[in-house]
């Protein structure tokens, strides 16, 4: 194999959310090998301060880089948020890859009428980086935020559509998206969690709004990124590699909700930071 | 003031939801000044390890003794199963009071068929602390656990009544309540934020389950040690002064629900620990 695509594929998050990322990412790019770092003991970052935050993120970006990274991608809003900058000089000439500006520039693709609601967790929507990110592309867009931290607690819970979901994302939706001239046409699942619900959510705004799926988003510019720098494989099938801080058999449970397909405890490599 | 009755209680929680601790303390001891602490920068304490959360509640119970406190109570699950021995150690002779064994003792009084249900947090129900408290006062008691993450997120949210809330009480309980000659006849509460949702809970369960509280259940046994130990006012209305480690805006407003009245930002002191 040729030097320059030899690596894997890096992919931190605070926790098992970021999978939905590595999952979109294991699509588009079916070839690369991958390392996911779930730092599990020390979610969440959403509510901590913004130099632990860049700390930690700087810890697990030193993790993955070790282990010969050729590019690394931040599944985590919040760490995306303060951590892409600085991760992106300390590791140059690695691509990083954040998970927020994929999601607000595909938002402002997306949006006919510049109204853009964005679900997060409290964190993110306080934070305010995505509603920041939006307005960079498109000053005159409107954006509506709204916390929803019932949805990572029904993800992480494995109840990703029936009855219970329906009723909590029409609580959560219908008032965001009420009918009138505001109403917005583009959604942004902020939050690494919500990918999982996105058929009960499609289901409860109906056709006429386009969701952006940010972990999909992401997966897209990582593969444009990588064919950029000549980094992409073209052909075979990648391997993954799971790292975690804390608690094999939650993350493998949790987890398998956000992979999409089994994860078993044995897979998960506990490491210290 | 009698120097012995002088001093306020001290408690203190990973969170906001020992305030429901607190609003039956006040309850039980209206006459009495209380000094809450929420160490809201270091939750949640449940999925860290004993020796941290051992030294989180250690400075907790430090921060408290310094102000002059005449009795401390813990209002988390998970501090009290791993502390109160050593804090009682520590701060003798100041009683020392946890959530937990309390709501042992009530089950095992209440029950009438030892067949008691403990849900809680995952890491409660993991470390099996209400299960063995349950076994060493009644060694033929059959226990079974379940943790009910929703019911944290939903009590958080403050969605403490409605239809969402009675359906997610019925797929957690359901199964664990089923027909049948070992349908426990007893529920412990055996998390703080659960209290705010036990009159859905006591809906879905029926007139035959008896639910133990152990925000009350702490309480009382709070009254009865102050008095033991001479410790306790008569007459007055006592002053509550609350103090967190981060965010007074998100304690006042989640932790509105769980004082079962409003709670102001600037009625929170933040202090570093």
């Amino acid at each position: 194999m040729d030097a320059a695509v030899k690596g894997s594929i890096g992919v931190f998050d605070s926790g098992v959310g970021g999978l939905t990322v590595l999952r979109a990412l294991r699509g588009a790019l079916p070839a690369e090998d991958f390392i996911y770092l779930g730092d599990t003991a020390r979610l969440p970052y959403g509510t901590k301060s913004r130099d632990t935050v860049v700390r930690y993120a700087s810890q697990c970006a030193g993790v993955l880089a070790a282990r010969g990274i050729k590019a690394l991608v931040i599944a985590c809003n919040t760490a995306s948020a303060v951590g892409v900058d600085l991760l992106a000089q300390r590791l140059a000439p690695l691509p990083v890859i954040g998970v927020l500006e994929p999601g607000a520039e595909a938002a402002v693709r997306a949006s006919r009428s510049g109204r853009i609601a964005v679900i997060a967790t409290e964190g993110t929507v306080q934070g305010g980086a995505y509603q920041r990110a939006i307005a960079a592309r498109r000053p005159d867009a409107v954006v509506s935020a709204r916390a929803c931290p019932l949805f990572v607690a029904l993800a992480e819970e494995g109840w990703t559509d029936g009855p219970i979901v329906e009723a909590v994302a029409h609580r959560y939706l219908d008032g965001l998206f009420a009918a009138g001239p505001d109403r917005p046409d583009t959604l942004v699942l902020g939050c690494t969690h919500f990918p999982v619900l996105k058929g009960v959510i499609a289901r409860v705004l109906g056709p006429d709004v386009t969701i952006v799926d940010s972990a999909l988003t992401t997966a897209e510019v990582t593969a444009r990124v990588l064919a950029r720098h000549g980094l992409a494989r073209g052909e075979g099938i990648g391997t993954v590699t799971l790292l975690a801080t804390d608690g094999p058999a939650r993350f493998a449970r949790v987890g398998s909700v956000f992979s999409g397909e089994p994860v078993f405890p044995d897979d998960v490599e506990v490491i210290d930071l």
